[in-house]
């Protein structure tokens, strides 16, 4: 068996790993490094103005090309460093995923055999390979740990992943991954993000006190939030709290619109009748023009869900203070920031942008209300001792984080070049 | 009035602050600052070894004699930097405080006129000053922002305090600060530690809910929890989470046996009949001999509240993994820090020495269960429209705290040097 | 006398300082705040596009209006954030500076009366105010500090200086500020950037002995390295060790072109006969095209100075990573860096993508070849010993390291609030 | 030929790298960490007081033992990191070294069978292994690069070293290196402590400019320097520019002592005839208080070079400002620290206490007169390209320090777990 690094063995972001069986070889998760992507083009999200090639070469998409004769294409989750570059490469074998995750591939990048299946289900992509999807909890629905039987044994694919055994709307499977431990695991290839960070990764409800306080302190002026606007769990989570201040939700942004609306159409979110959803640019613009012209009562009534939460020029909240817009904050406006800022340069700056300017415009700001997507180091123990996989393929991160991943494994008896391995983007191991 | 900065203005610790009208002193608070005294001593806190000149020049306790004709000693609340130099200042006059506090006075440092009082009554030191405490959420029972009512206004004195509605053991009296408020506050001398962080500071609700998650994912190994003796609502809370996994508690140290001794004293506490303090060292040394001799089961049985959550070498848990104790730690054996390290250099490195030692010796180390006891920028404006001072004097900071108060102030239409003040340790203004 | 902090009070850039008497102002300086301005448009350096006003909101210029009856305007030195708002506020006034420093303003900024002297000359502003300049060593030619005579005593405006004794373009005149100190020197504008480093700040010849390491270590590829515009002494050090080299060097980019042209027109720089200057456009693209199509041997014969030292887009160096000319990076090739990243989030992440894209392309790089211009906290105790100021206005900075110069101040027997004064921008204080 | 890890590879310190071939092992290098001994132990470098099995537990030694049938001991250069751990674990086989580190040994850990050797002569330990030592820059006398000729081919430790071409004691034999790459290398095992520094380490001559610009500075009171004891060209250096200002030079000390006097002995060093040098603690002391009781003017002619750099508490600096000579500080005196603080978090801490405790006894502080010893990414370079191994085995650092070695190694074309190889402590590799 030979996996190799296509992608996110460097640094975090576009993540693509190759399991080959026999000269087959199907790839897992196709994903984008957005803030490579902007070192180059810090306006726009337009992919699709670059080719493959210089993509490659920028580090923004993984060397699907570095694969050879894949047979099937998985994507375990939704998230964009993990499917958003199905819109520039377009395998033209079949795309396996959850249905939720096959939904946003086919809303966004819309050619692709897109085929889905449920938690449990097998998908058989030849004698060698059959996919299953293990649920578990991550920052967005319907998340999975990818499952490969394979003809020399299984494959475990855990990225991304946390352990939330309070989510209000997944669980893990911890029953399942109990029982393919006891089966017999050959490889696990898990992220290692954050597995430096010491214990285990707080759950959404810290991040539901945090909110309740804060909204609850707030006695005046408009009220905006903002999140990733893939975490639908995080979003039900806000509008229920403001449901209940009586306030009138707001949510605007494309992004938002089509990722609530997917959320919507699965069941899983379900949001109030006097909420309202603007995702077009030109109701986005009406809506914060009518906001703009209301008086301080009125004003103080409504409640902003808005893109932007990592400054990206191009979404709401960065152009509300860019004057794009017929809006302006007035004192008392507060902004609350239910997202981390993502720790890379580019990132960093943008939210220092935006916040230098939304506090020279006069908002209060409220920041920090969020816990990671990603499992501690105590988590991935426990991933660990439950499926006992014979070798270990850290991806998802630099040498800090893969070699952070060895001193956990090192704890828990597996030995650096033997049974747990380091490849960086572009290599292989046989195993 | 003459506001004197005798301590706490040039750094976060050793508060005493002097408010004189008619050439009468009142001084408030009159604590050490611990970090300093551990340049010089790093083993032991007998401040009493050394001279008071001495520790003046080490920074390590207010200049009680920069204030004329002090005719009485206020103190806020029970924290070492507060009140902690009480054993080596020891003035002759009233030293006045909430009940709690002066039993922790009274423990500490026999020596010493204490009075105390309940929220809302007053004290009259003299014609021109009364004493009056208002309730208030921080991090120690019984804490309170103190009201001078003196012949030239209303003097009102927040340090230190946080905002926590949903706190178990106390409230904010929000009432009667807006009734002060109304009535008039000539100046408010106020904490600025950690102005500069944007938004509210979470609640100890965010705390119950981590350490909640962290108790139920340890399935195995004995547990031990560290965090500050003073912070009864913290224990509390770990103890009834602990109860309910059927685990006896047991609470090892000298300070936190004083502490939760006079929590329960107070009724502020109730440890659960099955719970076992020990306090004296030969105690200490014998329930950890009794527990390292037990087989595994009966040791997971078990869970630890010990002292050393800042690493100290003299406190309970530096010394277990220093093999000072007949105690080892096992695989498996789980620490959980419910404090954040404060962020001193002395600090940081005791806390990197104690968990390099405790992952070299195999125990899991689950950190940042903790939330800050200090209000944050967008509770200091809430203070600040509260009261509508006519002075403001920023305090217990350094001077980018201090400066980030005075921003805050500007937002808030207050103009530096005209009435927000900076001053340093040393130095007065009349106002 | 009343001092007013018009800008550059409360972060680096942007100062003016005004100095009234009688009802009649000098205006110091008049510069602007570069990443400020980059935070609202990061492509382009067209303030004229802004309003004044909108430029003043946006932090990027001061607030010449907030002074009264200006009856002149002084320029202590070239640089941008001394001088560069003069194309948006033209005072009408005289514009008073070293003739060095006219010449910048008159080649930029074209309108204006500018007035210029030598060292040791008068300017005879009104009764009240007459102007002179002392020379001192700075980053950049002709760099003064202001001696304002008035009538209510002499003012000096040290901003900014370094003391470098090795400098080979500049001196420091310590006999003439120890006898402005011995005749009474009522108040001293300090710029504070760099007072809470320990030490001196070292000289140009600890750049010089980086640069001939590197330069004669590189052995093969084309050799760039970028700078300050302005720096000519460094220009000078690096033509001269490239010159013994045998490589022909070539200066690309407008600013440089401009600026390596008034230090040649003023003897200051004298290139060699060999090297070629490149400023407009067009000539840049011929030039880096020329050199790209030549082979391995004739590009190692090159040495190319260009702009972009802080990443900014729109100059060079970026440009050359963008591809926006016909020019390639090559493996072996070599960047040199003879400039610290200015501290602020902008440069340091227009750096971090200008760096990672030379490294993705194949360039070698090479950093901090560089020493700052600003005094370190010894160098500011030395000024402080030879004026002994009766007041003290620390000036260029923000709390932190205005409040470190305090404590210098303290250190030195001066006393916060009394004799050494906090303003921020938009306050004054009269002393 | 198989490479074991026995110290070194996992954090900077403790270094030992075994050469095994045909069943006998080459030991190379046997130092300690400083830093984690100093864990346990922050007043003392008593290592003899601890068991060999303790302190390898403490990370504070290598693990000799984990070697099997070592036929000799090589020891590269004299640092504690790379020969401290001989007086610990006394290898009976012969120790190897070049004369001026075998006298090192013999003086510090007296038994054990030192054999030494100038540079390009044979030691030959068995029919497989002969031992050569190249010359190298570095920051101690006599450094070499260790050549390992096995009957499996020529096997390269460059550990530690720098390229200094203006170095007045030693020089790189460039034309060596270059020959053994031509005639073949097996393996290179290389420190990567900072390859991740970009550009070349400054030679030492920056620091000569920096120490002038400084002595040449202060201008009153007693000046007192202090360096890593074993950096004998930089205490040269330091004389040499205090011999000009007239000052007489007492060297104070035990470790300068010894370290001048062997340096002497070598004729690498010549202290002038009215240079002293105390070593004893009761010479230390008498000499501090003989200056203590000198009058201003003779206190200034006096410039002392002392030991504590780095802040530990049983050298001579911390133990000045301790209080236990009788010895004050006065307005006015200096410290030059010609030395950085190691990055770890213990000396950081020690280093932030004696700049602290300095400071407030009236000290005026002057840092960072140091370059690194240790080579940056373009030096390590030019190592590769001058041996062109076939495999590379990067020592000395973490994982972050070793991944980055891998990156530069990518650069040149050689590839992770082919012919670049990660190991960890305890670890082999066999190639």
């Amino acid at each position: 068996m030979k996996i190799t690094a296509a992608g996110g063995y460097d640094a975090v972001g576009r993540n693509m790993t190759g399991v080959t069986i026999n000269n087959e070889t199907v790839a897992i998760d196709n994903g984008i490094r957005l803030d490579a992507f902007q070192m180059y083009d810090g306006e726009t999200h337009m992919l699709q103005k670059y080719k493959k090639k210089d993509l490659i070469d920028m580090r923004v998409i993984p060397d699907y090309d570095s694969l050879r004769n894949v047979r099937a294409q998985v994507i375990s989750h939704g998230h964009l460093d993990h499917v958003g570059a199905l819109g520039v490469v377009q395998p033209s074998v079949p795309i396996i995923s959850t249905h939720y995750t096959a939904e946003i591939g086919r809303k966004e990048y819309n050619r692709g055999n897109y085929y889905s299946c449920d938690y449990n289900e097998f998908f058989k992509v030849s004698p060698d390979f059959e996919v299953e999807f293990v649920e578990v909890t991550h920052s967005i629905p319907k998340s999975s740990i990818v499952i490969l039987k394979t003809s020399e044994g299984t494959v475990v694919y855990a990225c991304d992943f946390k352990f939330d055994d309070y989510s209000e709307i997944a669980r893990t499977d911890y029953e399942k991954l109990k029982k393919i431990g006891r089966e017999g695991v050959y490889a696990l290839i898990v992220e290692s993000t954050r597995v430096k960070e010491r214990g285990r990764t707080p759950g959404e409800r810290v991040v539901r006190e945090k909110f309740r306080e804060i909204i609850e302190f707030i006695d005046k002026g408009l009220v905006i939030a903002t999140t990733f606007s893939t975490h639908i769990e995080r979003i039900r989570m806000i509008m229920d709290l403001v449901e209940k201040t009586g306030k009138i939700p707001v949510v605007i942004g494309r992004s938002l619109s089509k990722h609530t609306g997917i959320a919507e159409q699965f069941g899983i979110l379900d949001l109030s009748p006097n909420a309202r959803v603007y995702g077009s640019g030109k109701a986005i613009k009406n809506m914060l023009k009518i906001i703009n012209k209301m008086n301080k009562n009125e004003r103080s009534d409504y409640f902003l869900l808005v893109t932007g939460s990592q400054g990206e020029p191009q979404s709401v909240l960065p152009r509300m203070v860019n004057k794009e817009f017929s809006f302006n904050f007035q004192r008392n406006d507060s902004v609350i920031f239910c997202a981390a800022t993502i720790p890379v340069p580019i990132n960093k700056t943008n939210r220092y942008i935006l916040e230098s300017k939304l506090e020279s415009q006069g908002a209060r700001i409220f920041k920090d209300v969020h816990v990671s997507g990603h499992a501690s180091r105590e988590d991935h123990r426990k991933l660990l001792n439950l499926l006992s996989p014979e070798h270990i393929i850290p991806c998802h991160g630099d040498m800090v984080m893969k070699g952070s991943y060895v001193g956990l494994a090192a704890e828990e008896g597996y030995e650096l070049n033997k049974n747990v391995h380091l490849i960086n983007n572009g290599l292989s191991v046989e195993i």
